[in-house]
């Protein structure tokens, strides 16, 4: 499948490395090609320029973010959370009918670490985003565990512990849930409509606090439940 | 010790009962005994009354506020959320110098079923009761999930799953820590001072939709990390 990821973060890069080993067709979509593969510093958190990583994964065209919208069948928002919505209605129209993944988080970095959350509570980024592209199908997934793992749940607990997702678009769901087998997801919760991104992004002040708390960003979240007889 | 509990409902009568059948001396405070002990009318939620439940718990004695706040060496605060910084703040000299174990979760049903927060993201109802309550020590914890597995959490997963606790005072937590090991709890994290309140208490909008998505309250977050070597 021909799948477009937008945003050329470490979970933009995650997930297009993971598509593509999977035997999807895949881009990257960024601003300004030449300004992205110019830029050979590594970012604020230590991770490597996309240049750099871009050497070791050529196969993964990067391309300008209306081309990449138009390009995927499939396309995924790994955007930063501040700029989803700007750079996702630009794009609308390359979206409309199409299934966009979203995983972003709203974060507000401004007064450091932790981040608080941009818009929660009786908003979601989720639902925003679904408003401004109503002819797109949003499924939020992914945002409330680290990239490493939520395109190799394997590498943790032997994917024992759960992938949350939601949407207004059951067909949608099901072929995003399908994606995420092939990720390795083995628990997976249907939360039910668009409105349940306030819960999953609302769980990021846990999830930052947690790795302040742990020292580690490589956990998820289980929920246990008794089995049922 | 002595305990006080604060709060009628089903989690102040959760940890009252538990906290007696450890050998712990309980109140329960309320606002009003005789008019507590006059409804015999089950809540919204289908709980019995209290007056009902009190006929088998007739040696936990029902208190006024401040009563309780005088009788506790520690206090639970199992009030609801939007009760709890006004009815504390009225007892607030009862309850200097003690640690005030704080359950309570800002909700706000007036929109309905799942609830949203009065309070979050750059504040939370922990740091409010800290604030008005300085010569306490607050220890939020057992909010993030349903009463009967805060008080037993053995009967469910074999206490395979997290609790949590913040605070600004060390030897508060460790005596709280104390106290959810008698409980029955395995595994606790403390996330550090009262200001992670904000992450504890943002999770309970997933709490609720993962209660609508399973259609069973009994479940708890496990945090799921590889062994260490």
């Amino acid at each position: 499948m021909k799948i477009a990821v937008l945003g050329t973060g470490m979970v933009g890069r995650s997930h297009a490395e993971k598509l593509t080993s999977l035997g999807h067709e895949v881009v990257i979509g960024t601003h300004d090609v030449e300004k992205t593969l110019a830029n050979d510093k590594p970012d604020q958190m230590g991770n490597s320029a996309f240049s750099v990583w871009h050497k070791d994964h050529e196969n993964i065209k990067l391309v300008p973010f209306a081309t990449a919208g138009e390009f995927g069948e499939i396309v995924v928002n790994a955007l930063k959370g501040d700029a989803s919505v700007e750079i996702l209605s630009s794009v609308k129209h390359s979206l409309s009918g199409k299934i966009l993944i979203d995983i972003s988080n709203p974060l507000d970095f401004s007064k450091g670490f932790p981040p608080s959350l941009s818009v929660c509570n009786t908003d979601s980024l989720g639902e925003q985003i679904q408003a401004v592209l109503p002819e797109s199908k949003i499924v939020k997934t992914c945002n409330t565990t680290a990239a490493p793992i939520q395109v190799n749940p394997q590498i943790l607990a032997n994917a024992d512990h759960h992938m949350f997702l939601c949407g207004n678009d059951a067909d949608a769901k099901l072929k995003v849930t399908e994606i995420l087998k092939s990720y390795g997801w083995v628990s997976i919760i249907d939360m039910g409509d668009i409105t349940n991104a306030r819960g999953m992004e609302m769980m990021l002040p846990m999830w930052t606090r947690l790795f302040g708390a742990l020292k580690n960003p490589m956990f998820n979240f289980k929920i246990v439940q008794n089995p049922t007889s």
